[in-house]
């Protein structure tokens, strides 16, 4: 069974020993052996000094791993005997809270194995910009970051282990997608640049690295994504690679939504790209009773005859609400006629909305209020996401029917239900088939690249494709924004199949 | 001034720093002033940690170094502000005794400084023998004696240091030619395959490795010079490039008589080479007073009316007599007739030759003697040098006299007299002019490599072209060096020049 067509690769040879008349040297040997597949190979010093007496001891029956460097083939790893069918590659999704990594097998593409951890860079602090002030200016400080990182990476690693069998220091490989804090953190680079001006990134191709230099226990290169911009890292671009955006014919819009909010809107003619604070408010993270999308957090919410029906993740009692249940809260208000269309309460729709002293707000769950304060802020997050969207569209001349694909991707694109992400105006009132959940497409983008190693030669494409847009030097981006703070837009006519639900209700006349 | 055509190149640049609208990340703002001329360089992990605040602490005025990896260009060194004009490199004759090394201006190809030091290996044992007996088969040994060769680097480097004031270790580059075993050794390989049966080295092209990997204090590639055989190693190779030889049209013979004898016959269409044990004796270990070329040694002899005239090394009291001395001595013996053609005393020629109890021999100098069991023994080692080469001449159809340079390598070429070294049969008798010193042509080549990068494209060329020759599996080798044990030979038309001394001094009739 041949491998894919990956960054690694191992191959099994069976020699002829070195005898009278043939004493070629053991490292012409092998390079002879692999000299027509795979050009000149390059012997690392740990190689050139385990030749002997691995190669004599099995007698010239060995494997070898190699792993592409970006330039060439590199013998990574040599095995006694025909180890090829063990052949093991890592990707990661390196985020500022979760690194997720797979296990896959090289030969079939196969994941054989998922874990995560919680990035222990969060003991310097729970979001990127206190790690960063944390370590500015302070090589100590940054080393420690940098250690804590590639600890998470090996503790995610020895679950995988623990999870497979399989040794993973044994991986041929590795791909990280991650933005471009974390791949500064990884390297080991200051990364205060990323959010202060000029926002010029220290490095943002930093390609296959050994793994035993950054601190991550495998014979093999590491490969991290490169990144665009400051806001727009190696995940987005691995998205691009998972979605093959930037092939297709059809214009597509592709909407990361996490810590931040990452937009790319385009085909294969062009790429229009941008980033903005989008994120934290979508997770749940300004909603007062927001919560992680964990277990006891309220995931999906229907509100009927003034009856809210709730769902928990595990089922559990509910803690808080998530990102995809705060949606379907203020979807659902607003169909109830409980909202108007400036998200603000309506009190006299139904009794359950009560003042709170401060505010209106309903209690969803008991002793857990959903409140206005949490709406507006929330629709503010909504409007600048959506608003990402409609100014790049305009910018590039394109309407929102236009759009063939609509890709959201992370967690937040996975569990929110469609229809109540269209009832906000959150997303466009486009064919529902079109509104695609792109899953984790930083982590399979990373995967996809291990396996194939021709989507390294689309990268520098598609970078140079790239109009990146800075949205805070958008002189009209808030002006814009007012429009889209409504529900779901001050322009309700772009949200038809809201207008019929309404009408449907009798909310709309 | 630009820099020589070398294997580093240092470059100073200055840059637009980052500013409003233009975010382009560092490293691509150096890679982007680098493409036209270098093409698409790398980053190490190192030079990536560097990065900041190194270019803005400066304004990006920076200086890098280049070093050649044997594929691309990579950064090896970041400094600040402009230090183009100290670039400096290294390279280095590793020989089993001494390590001879030079600081190399790179920009102007100057040597800057020269410095040796007896190789540390000597402390596992004087030859190589004892060396690789020492280390076979065990890691920590073996470990030892690499150390043991880059402590010898280290050693020089700080020489080099003090010499000339220069900090060797912001050498941008080095180049090795050594021995096969003096390089498994440098790496770190187990070297008893040299010497054993059927003579395939583990590694004959290490190629560029990190000198910080190897254990040389230096931040940028060691390039070992490839070898082609067990006994034919990189010190050759490095011959080949010092003298191009196999660019020439004409026909040469190289000839390096060190610690062992090594011959290449050819010329830009054909190499014919080989080796054998021809250096102990040439080099005085054979003979009974013999020493090496230091001070007090005795160089150079002429015998008239039976009075020894003698030039000793450094004009000290004669201690014993180092190669050329012997050959001289030889020489002037025969020509005086006190040896025969067999290079047995005629104790009738000269009541000098007295008989010492068990043999015949001469006091040169006060209680220094010189016997008939050191001609015996020296004569053994001339007749296998000479065999070397009229066997390999006679494999090729070539005839002596179609030899043009007739290069000899390494000290003893550099200190024999020509005229004694084709008396005794050493050296062909051919025109004096095509008898060519070479000196220490593999530290030449080494220096040569380091400044002309174009030295690696004729590598692999040479390398092809080479034909070994294993003398040990030459059946009537040993036949046809009987003939070259006579003085200056058995066939003694080949050596008209000597025929008309011995005739000009009535010894021949």
């Amino acid at each position: 069974m041949n491998d894919m067509n990956g960054l690694s690769h191992k191959i099994y040879l069976e020699l002829t020993p070195p005898g009278p008349g043939d004493s070629m040297s053991d490292q012409q040997r092998i390079a002879a052996a692999l000299r027509a597949e795979w050009g000149e190979v390059k012997f690392p010093l740990p190689v050139l000094r385990c030749l002997y007496p691995l190669c004599t001891e099995t007698d010239w029956h060995i494997t070898v791993t190699l792993g592409w460097n970006g330039v060439q083939w590199v013998i990574t790893r040599l095995e006694q005997g025909d180890t090829s069918a063990s052949h093991y590659g890592l990707c990661a999704d390196l985020g500022s809270t979760t690194l997720v990594m797979e296990m896959v097998d090289c030969r079939t593409g196969q994941v054989v194995g998922q874990a995560s951890a919680y990035n222990h860079q969060i003991a310097f602090g729970e979001d990127i910009l206190s790690r960063i002030f944390y370590s500015t200016g302070n090589a100590e400080k940054l080393a420690e970051i940098q250690k804590a990182t590639t600890d998470t990476f090996c503790e995610v690693m020895a679950a995988l282990e623990e999870q497979t069998g399989i040794p993973a220091e044994q991986c041929a490989a590795m791909t990280v997608a991650g933005n471009s804090a974390m791949i500064h953190f990884l390297i080991g680079m200051d990364a205060f640049c990323i959010f202060s001006s000029p926002y010029a990134v220290h490095a943002d191709q930093p390609g296959f690295l050994w793994g035993r230099d950054l601190g991550i226990p495998l014979d093999g290169f590491v490969y991290c994504y490169p990144g665009k911009a400051n806001y727009l890292g190696g995940d987005i671009i691995s998205g691009m690679i998972a979605t093959e955006l930037p092939e297709h014919e059809e214009l597509s819009v592709f909407l990361d939504i996490g810590t931040n909010g990452e937009l790319v809107v385009g085909n294969r003619e062009f790429l229009i790209c941008g980033a903005g604070a989008a994120g934290p408010a979508l997770e749940g993270g300004v909603v007062r009773t927001g919560m992680r999308a964990v277990k006891g957090a309220v995931s999906a919410i229907t509100l009927s005859d003034g009856i809210f029906h709730l769902e928990t993740i595990g089922n559990g009692t509910p803690k808080g609400i998530c990102g995809s249940g705060i949606v379907d809260m203020i979807a659902e208000l607003f169909l109830n006629g409980w909202l108007d269309v400036k998200g603000k309460f309506r009190p006299e729709a139904s009794d359950q909305i009560r003042w709170l002293g401060e505010e209106y707000g309903v209690e969803y769950a008991p002793g857990l209020f959903f409140c206005q304060y949490d709406i507006d802020e929330f629709l503010k997050t909504k409007a600048a996401a959506y608003t990402m969207v409609e100014y790049v569209l305009t910018m590039a001349g394109i309407s929102m029917d236009e759009i063939q694909r609509f890709y959201v991707a992370g967690a937040f694109g996975t569990h929110v239900n469609k229809e109540s992400a269209v009832t906000i105006g959150l997303y466009p009132d486009i064919d529902r088939s079109r509104l695609i959940s792109a899953g984790n497409s930083s982590l399979k983008g990373a995967r996809r690249l291990l396996l194939d190693i021709d989507c390294l030669k689309k990268l520098p494409g598609i970078l140079e494709n790239m109009t990146y847009v800075q949205f805070g030097d958008v002189g009209d981006f808030l002006h814009i924004m007012v429009g889209a703070t409504a529900l779901p837009h001050t322009d309700i006519q772009r949200y038809p199949s809201v207008i019929k639900k309404l009408k449907d209700r009798g909310i709309l006349l």
